[in-house]
């Protein structure tokens, strides 16, 4: 059965203890964490914090960490406000994330800022007026737009 | 307002049609599709492909798109039994994908394979018996484990 959906987000990361400082500065809360993961509950999904060499071999290619990159896959947070984009954005800063584009109206339409976690992981702020938005989170597309 | 959630995932990809004829053979469905962009709905997030340049144009990184990598981000999707899993990960294969890890048991305790999308992006199709996987697809971390 075809199913569309992720459950889990999995960022390989050089030092466990300071990826999770860094989200933890950015206020998140940890779900649950080992000495060799960290999980993070997200709605109905669940992101977690791996070494990287950890990662490579349980992708099953050990000798690859080196060659496992970053930046060719964003997450996105979707805001109502650009009010609360500037502000998670200036917070993120504040714990550490580099700076990679502020937070400006975006050609689509939208409001729209990166930044770049400690490990490279990139991460866009936006606000989508075109999407719905539920109080607990959930992002959906209307559907009165047309699917091809 | 410290929110944690993921509202999209975008993946960069070389060839927008080529990456989305992969994931339709792989049964998917699209959402939303333009020459720019491609939309997946995934319970409540969306998934988009789109260009490696644009996204990098859009990451305010335009000269960066040589050095973006993939496969230190892995998307899972977790499923209820092994032969679900199974099945699903040879639909991938059927469907291009680049086979990395046959689903097999994990140390961790459950079921785990992995492949690579045309563009390299790594996917993992699991069973995790300790987490709850709900009938819409939800993935929680039961509220009895240790948090920390």
């Amino acid at each position: 059965m075809t199913v569309q959906r992720v459950s889990m987000i999995t960022l390989g990361v050089a030092d466990l203890d300071a990826a999770r400082g860094f989200y933890e500065r950015w206020g998140w809360q940890v779900r649950q964490a080992t000495p060799q993961i960290v999980f993070f509950q997200m709605g109905t999904l669940v992101l977690g914090l791996f070494p990287l060499p950890a990662l490579a071999e349980d992708q099953g290619r050990a000798d690859a960490v080196a060659t496992l990159g970053m930046g060719g896959v964003t997450l996105a947070q979707n805001y109502a406000t650009e009010h609360e984009v500037d502000e998670r954005f200036q917070a993120a800063i504040a714990a550490g994330a580099t700076h990679l584009k502020a937070p400006t109206a975006a050609p689509w339409g939208g409001y729209s800022g990166y930044f770049a976690d400690p490990d490279g992981h990139v991460w866009e702020l936006a606000v989508n007026p075109y999407w719905e938005l539920g109080d607990d989170g959930a992002t959906h597309i209307p559907e009165d737009l047309p699917a091809q």
